[in-house]
């Protein structure tokens, strides 16, 4: 016979850990070109990895996607990329480690100074794109990333992965790293490492599932923070569905900062 | 008879007035593109105007000249533009003001950021190419850079003609508006305006003259700062010339700031 | 006592006369954003002004813009821009003449290259956007543009409007200028120049008034052309209306090459 | 004892080897900011690799580079890049093969539009930096560059590597594909690959010793163009060097068209 009444200790501690950080990404419209559902999402996440110009967010965009965040209570992070509008920074690039670093930087700096214009500011950093992945596994790229982030704020934490090349070398710089997990993509069997987005079923198009996958990651406790995707179809409802079955778990929704 | 020792007022108002600030447009750079000798010229001038990406300036260049400059002692201005590299920010652009003013907000900041970075700030604000002489006759754009600048910092100065439309909006917005005159430009008579580039003789190429018309500017009294080309064939040249020549006629060197 | 057996030629003029073009602006998405339902206005227009990677359209977007056109029996037309994809191309340029006459030059040619490895060509050029609105008013821009485009081919019609400044100039220059009307556009009194955009009531949001204002343009007898725009709400359903009323009023649609 | 009488064959063929062909990159200039030495290196070569937008080369500079080339008899070729203004096309970008595809054909598309606005056409395609290297290694994006190419014109050749996956790729595809070697770079024992430039000794930097290694690979028989870099300090008295040098040791200066 277990009831609430004998364990205090583990729901005090469950408490504590039924809470859960949604991300999306923001902020992706550029110019005459809309890009995902940002009002709507706004409504879901508690934190926006906001564009910041290089392969997507022109200033005013950027601007007024920061200004709604703010009226949310949505905390503003940086999501930094490649140069690259063309290609919406989903294509590797080779770039020099110190120009890589400047630009970096340079996002950061921009989208600080208008989060400051309307009275907040950038609470962590992410990668975007082909640069997320690349800084999985090159240390060179990692390093610039996290030394031109540095540069500007050296207590600014990153959002992405513990386990890999980006973790190791930003936890080296002394920087803190938080996990995300993916609530709509499969994972392998190692729990860690995602299904290649090229395999069949390795994304979930399912509101059902997708919820499920949230709840079953953050249950997991390996997670600060659930990613979801703002510019896929179904984009808005699978994040509803995600946050209220999250609800329901008994997790509550708050930024990890 | 007046002798000097009966008039130590005006000695010392003197003495205050024999100080000018010589600036420059750097960082003018972008990728493999170079765009003056801007370590020269930072042995001349007292004042460096930062390209800011949007007409020159890659991150990696903007964050070394930010660095070579405060090495040297030089204060660092934000040269804000129009988005437009292929023009080099010399064509007007007739864009919408909310857009305007957030493109501006962004420039300072990523400067700022990077000034920041190596330990110095943005300490005023200057318009580049077009959008200089736009904010001169059309109040709506000049508003917007105001605006956008004052979204940052609302102490920043603003380097350009105080006489002018830009000038009547920055000090109706409450900023500060320092004056500067054109070493190598010749004046109309009304010493105010500048004779067009694309009259014969409205342009000195020839150091002698240039040395001259700033001293000339110098003793005016109208000017707080001497804008020196550094793109044109002989800037160098012409900026040593016209610093000697301040130098001889027992003016200080040093920034308006 | 008439009848069609005494009046073959006036019949024969009236089937002539009735046929119209439809054009709307096709191919405007730019790497990962989308822009308008291209699909869907294939449906419904003979002619596709394409955009040429100056204010939109990337190369994969044009190719397969240009591909779809063709299967579907639309002919192509080169929509020449201001480089301005942060604008949109809705933002005059103070260009120099012969750095914009290179750059219409540029992008027929590069169009046009295209279309021939699909086995079409260029049949015509209309200028978007900002440019568009220069050319009526300043000969200067609109002679850069002829110039450029008679660069490539001087065969090559323009779409716009006779009566203005683009027209005399191409007509000077002994290019045939075919004129358009705006299907969801309020006309002046003077039934030539369009009420500003700005005003209330200038554009048309209501299908039967499109379709009514499609067939009234056509019947007057002065466009060869109607405009539809493909990016506003409601588009493919403004343009259906259109098409079928006119195909109601007895008009065959039918590309003007 | 030997004449030259007795062996009438040899003489004939060594007649027909002493022609050899020199390329070298140019219209790099883009809006505002300058790159090499055209005019000079046109003296020189008799093959100019024309940048076409994509790396560098706004289209006014590249329509002078092409009226400047085909009035002193300079073959013009294509310098077709990854789209990277920021890197001048030298860093890898892992670009999809279709984009990458239509980039190329839009490339070659409107600079052979420009040539032939100005009476001439583009006569062969060569890849540009980090392209250029991809190529080497990387069949798929061969294989998009070689398509891209022969969506326009399936008979222009190649100017690059026979032994690498280029050549492979190329050759499968009907290409011809023309052989280069580098006046100014140091061989690997091989006599095919390059010493890596990171290496020291690795690029020559000497008059004397770039005109030998072009007499000596001219001499190999094994290219049918030799590459001179015209970005580099002393790139013009290279050039004349390496001329020079090929016309003493009785070479004829000829396209290889």
């Amino acid at each position: 016979m277990t009831t609430a009444a004998h364990c205090p200790t583990v729901l005090t501690m469950a408490a504590e850990n039924l809470t859960i950080d949604l991300n999306a990404d923001l902020g992706e419209s550029y110019g005459n070109w809309r890009m995902g559902d940002d009002a709507a999402m706004l409504d879901i996440v508690t934190s926006a990895n906001v564009a910041c110009g290089f392969h997507a967010g022109d200033a005013k965009t950027i601007r007024e996607t920061v200004r709604h965040a703010t009226d949310r209570g949505v905390v503003v992070g940086a999501h930094v990329s490649y140069l690259d509008l063309a290609g919406f920074g989903r294509r590797t690039i080779d770039i020099e480690a110190d120009a890589l670093e400047a630009d970096i930087l340079y996002q950061v700096a921009a989208l600080d100074g208008i989060c400051r214009s309307v009275g907040t500011s950038v609470q962590y950093v992410k990668a975007h794109g082909a640069l997320y992945h690349r800084m999985n596994s090159d240390p060179v790229q990692a390093g610039a990333v996290v030394r031109g982030v540095q540069a500007y704020d050296s207590s600014l934490p990153f959002l992405g992965a513990p386990s890999i090349a980006t973790g190791h070398v930003a936890i080296a710089a002394g920087a803190v790293v938080l996990s995300e997990g993916f609530a709509d993509r499969v994972y392998n069997d190692d729990g860690v490492t995602l299904m290649p987005r090229t395999l069949p079923g390795s994304v979930l198009h399912d509101h059902d599932q997708v919820a499920a996958q949230a709840v079953r990651l953050a249950e997991s406790g390996r997670f600060r923070s659930l990613c979801l995707h703002g510019d896929t179809p179904g984009a808005v409802a699978h994040g509803r569905a995600a946050r209220e079955a999250l609800r329901v778990a008994g997790f509550t929704l708050r930024s990890f900062v």
